[in-house]
């Protein structure tokens, strides 16, 4: 049987698989989602299956009203998160969600992860932002949808671009990237625990280290993604 | 020759070799159970002997009252303490002792495990409880044994019910956690060595980080859990 | 095609690929370069290239005023720093360049790293220094190439020689190691990396840990550096 | 041509292989030597070897006093406290020393490791001893030969038995362990490391946590090396 979705199913599968190679998961635990913006779908992970046994068809196929286009099996329990930020975010292309040590255990801490180094400023110019924790009612209601709102808030509160921020901490529960593709939310993913344990070690040395100075800042930054960028090929 | 425990002591073998490659263990530390209700015996891992040359006849059938049924080998020696939590929790499978490094060390702290995130209520609802150390009269006594009575006591003191809460930390020593098979309370003890290391470094980060409030320990807990669970397959 | 640089090329290779082997680096992240004093030029790796899909012929050449000799690929970023510790010091052989996680969170905490052992002393018989960030006007700048002149002004201020240290932190940035090859350069990013973890520990565990008397630090560095070593064969 | 040591060179070969194995250290770091009683002598291995190119007739063989028997290459920088300590203890049969990170932390913090747990009773009833860093005058002097000294009166001066305890820390340097064989030092090298990180551990959670209660590590000794021990085979 084909799919006109294979391709997709593919890249989300070979995204998830590789969140599981970088350590950033254990058990069945985050998942990932690819879109398809022409026909207005993702696929993403199905819920509770050991990436060792993940096959690529196992993939699930939605829209971005958490409809099942394709697959047999239950979406991620994360899902809708997903589904929220695809529709509101029309500009990127994967979505990520791990349960790694260093970026949960900020999260836990409900702190934002300051921005001490040319490491973090390599790939973003502000604190990674740590959502807070959501009211009881939005909790005990549409959870996960309202978990997408969360991060919108927060992104709207602190002022910041989903653009450039490609990352963001749910305060107690843990890290969502994106990217323009899976595998870029992935990377991401991966940088974001880097970043995270750097920031955990420095505050450990020196409780009053200082923040990256801004000229250090936009420097890094710009040498990768500014307009005269001179970083890769 | 053939054995009527066959299954079981294969069940019982797979469960140590993975606490080994899931690197809870070194050397000859740790050890697994698995029960056969129906026969009314358990087959554990022999004392002291490396998991590479560990095979799969080599687990010891035992009786609740630790007498050997079959097996020409030494039982470990926290036998007694499996016997006890088998013949106390009848709708137990298995029983999983490490020497995990997060774990161990919560339990050198004799502190509970403060719920902290998702990631832990996910799996339980209330704090992982640490036993205190025992009298000692019951060190001792018949201590292994003792061990047993000190984590139900722990239980019926904290108002825990064993069927939700599939772990404990006995004070000075190091982690128990059981499951409906070998398998799961292995599973289990991999879980609790990642949220204790998640809940060291959110203090570390954060001394004074809050524990996760009551709606989203539920929400997470039912969601995995609760009669109208959305979580897996 | 034949190249008169293909053993330079090779070495730089190496180097880069033993920096990823080592676990000194993630993704794209860090470089390795060798030189070649007869013809006065250094190979170096092409910027943003993932370590996996490295290859020798990727390497760039250039002369020590930056000017590409060989290569069709853009050189790393840092080029200039690189360029620049070549052109001054005139001896070494090999310079490398890491994101490693204690070494990059020193740099983030802006301290010198403690000479606490032996495992430091058996290399340098001095605090590891830790360069200041450099002043707004020199970050705009000519940046990679105003980064080997902090570098320099370091040493000068301290009054350290660089045939002993051969290691600095870039304040907020990360480590950059040279020696007598590539090879030696990486070694010491992997050196400095382990006793950069050491050194965090030593004061997690004894926040008032003294410095290493001199009679120990001269005894183990002379023994394996002094004219009458007997350390090696 | 053969060796009437060739069996002792392969035990200490494979000793000092696992010891790289074990991941307790890097490149030439640490050195394991075993001895032949019948002999007098004991093997060694060469200084600063990288241990990928090790090989079993690299061995070095010397006597007590530290005269080479067999073997064409320079032995190991610490080969006189592996002499002294062969000398003075006639009951050990092999001694390992490594650059571990815990172990060294604690070295380099000056202190005690206490006996926080089970895993450090089921090997040794104290807490594990750090020798204080030697006077100038014995530094100077015959630096390797007097470690060894450093080593025994640091165990008059606590009233420790080597035969109980077998494992010291050496202050600002690192450790020594020690055992009926090689592979046994080696082994005792593992389980310090660990119980050092358990104990790093331990006081990052708690710095008020107590040490292990007379009865805790009596029943936990004994259970494993006393003579109605029922630990193993």
């Amino acid at each position: 049987m084909s799919s006109k979705y294979k391709a997709l199913k593919q890249e989300c599968y070979e995204a998830n698989m590789e969140l599981n190679a970088l350590g950033l998961v254990i058990y069945t635990f985050g998942n990932v989602s690819a879109v398809d913006r022409e026909n207005g779908v993702f696929a993403i992970k199905p819920s509770g299956v050991p990436y060792e046994v993940l096959k690529p068809e196992d993939m699930v196929v939605l829209d971005f009203d958490n409809n099942i286009i394709e697959g047999t099996m239950r979406p991620s329990s994360d899902t809708k998160t997903h589904a929220y930020l695809y529709k509101n975010w029309d500009d990127i292309g994967g979505i990520a969600h791990t349960h790694a040590m260093y970026s949960v255990s900020w999260a836990q801490s409900q702190l934002d992860i300051p921005i001490f180094g040319t490491t973090h400023a390599d790939h973003l110019t502000t604190d990674i932002p740590c959502a807070p924790p959501m009211s009881d009612e939005l909790i005990k209601g549409n959870y996960e949808h309202n978990t997408g709102i969360q991060i919108l808030d927060c992104f709207n509160n602190k002022n910041l671009s989903h653009k450039e921020v490609e990352m963001v901490l749910i305060g107690n529960h843990g890290p969502f990237t994106w990217g323009k593709d899976a595998a870029k939310a992935v990377y991401n993913s991966k940088v974001l625990e880097t970043v995270a344990q750097m920031a955990y070690l420095t505050l450990q040395i020196n409780s009053n280290a200082p923040r990256l100075k801004d000229s250090l800042i936009k420097k890094h930054y710009e040498r990768k993604h500014g307009k005269n960028s001179y970083y890769g090929q």
